[in-house]
């Protein structure tokens, strides 16, 4: 038994969709989240920077003594878990991995779409953890940089919107996939958007419930859960590097309650 | 005389439009260009962690020994260059009073639309400026979240950001604007589409220009100008938070030559 809390990282708001995951899937677990609001957004960014984001992320939960890492993340687990996982003392579980797996259980034809940003894509993260389950699987990559700027501003089921997803996803016409991963934390918000470009015949890939699977398994594997009781929520701790409160609004809208725990913190150079 | 170079910071490439405009009207100016590319949006940030990026970027620039600094970042500039100027030895100039200047030049209605990122508009900062010059002026704001990312993405034509942009500017029906402040240095990429939405009754402020008059009036004031002679395009010294390679793309592209002295710079708690 480990009674230590779970961390949970993200580059904002957006691996808040992880969390709660996480929490109806382990509900004796306490966590702690960090999302870095100050330096928003990664999938612009360099693979060296927002390397050195995650490292800084990890130092700061490993202060907060957690007894896992999950990058909720797209774009910090795409360029590098490996460096990370050498420099801390508990396991880094990102969502890489565990939304290739569903991809490939989900996929008949063996012909999966990717979307992502821009760092994410560009990382070819997803192809190479997908071929490692399904060699012979056709993978067909687009970055759409405007799907996050367009959930941030609300627009989820917006004429603009339809005519971006249009846009973006003529990348899969004549290829005939038959799963599209979200390969971001903001995408299921536009997941009617998506879907409904994509047709009935696409299932759509929300990494968040398989990494609370492969989360479970590996703290079941390791006898590390919490011990079973009372549900841990108002544990939980929450940590921006931005102020506080835009993050309050968004996330207490999302988890449909009040959040008691939330500070700001100061990563850089940790 | 002062020999010194002239800083000039912005959140990433679109100070750019400010530093073509001072290399056109002082070319005997070096300038030291500062792009924080690891941090960039500040459009989205709070006042507070804009304000700490905009003071370590001072004290990068300072340490580079210029002589006046430009603020070329709309958001920046609007969250109190005041305390800025408290800390360093130099002057510092922004981008919202010659902006203000330029609207309150060109209106004749005194009707003035201004938009910009989220963080400008809720700062108030051109309204407060605009008034100074004209207590009569009737101000209209509109933040318009998703104009940087079309820019960014290259749509500054497509029919999505006519949509987007009709969308915004229905904020100035019925108030029959006359004068619209560009309130963002991306903006300008997007002239054609704004100007077309708005009519060609609406003049488009766009400060880069007004910024650089008002350098050189006060270089000239204090006698701070450089001496006379050849141009000193080849002295002038880029420095970016992120990776150069994608600045060096844009900017090269943006100011139509080879950028020789290109770096990249660590500001963080400067």
């Amino acid at each position: 038994m480990n009674e230590r809390p779970i961390g949970v990282f993200d580059s904002g708001v957006g691996g808040l969709t992880v969390f709660k995951a996480l929490e109806a899937a382990l509900p004796d677990e306490s966590m702690v989240y960090l999302g870095d609001t100050a330096r928003v957004p990664y999938g612009t960014k360099s693979p060296e920077t927002v390397a050195r984001y995650a490292r800084e992320a990890a130092h700061f939960l490993a202060r907060q003594r957690v007894k896992l890492l999950v990058v909720a993340c797209n774009s910090a687990s795409s360029v590098g878990l490996e460096a990370l996982t050498a420099e801390v003392d508990f396991p880094v579980v990102g969502v890489i991995r565990p939304g290739a797996k569903a991809a490939v259980e989900l996929t008949d034809s063996g012909r999966i779409g990717v979307i992502g940003t821009r760092a994410t894509i560009d990382s070819h993260a997803y192809t190479h953890a997908i071929r490692e389950l399904r060699p012979d699987a056709e993978i067909v990559s687009q970055a759409c940089p405007l799907f996050v700027p367009l959930a941030e501003e609300g627009w989820t089921h917006d004429d603009v919107t339809y005519r971006v997803a249009e846009r973006y996803l003529t990348a899969f016409e004549g290829v005939e996939v038959d799963a599209v991963v979200l390969g971001c934390t903001h995408y299921p918000l536009l997941k009617d958007v998506i879907g409904q470009t994509l047709g009935s015949a696409v299932r759509l890939v929300d990494s968040a419930e398989s990494v609370a699977a492969e989360v479970a398994a590996m703290l079941h594997g390791d006898s590390s859960l919490s011990a079973e009781g009372t549900p841990r929520t108002a544990d939980h701790h929450f940590f921006v590097t931005d102020v506080p409160g835009p993050f309050q609004v968004v996330a207490e809208r999302f988890l449909g309650r009040r959040i008691e725990r939330l500070e700001r913190a100061s990563i850089e150079g940790e």
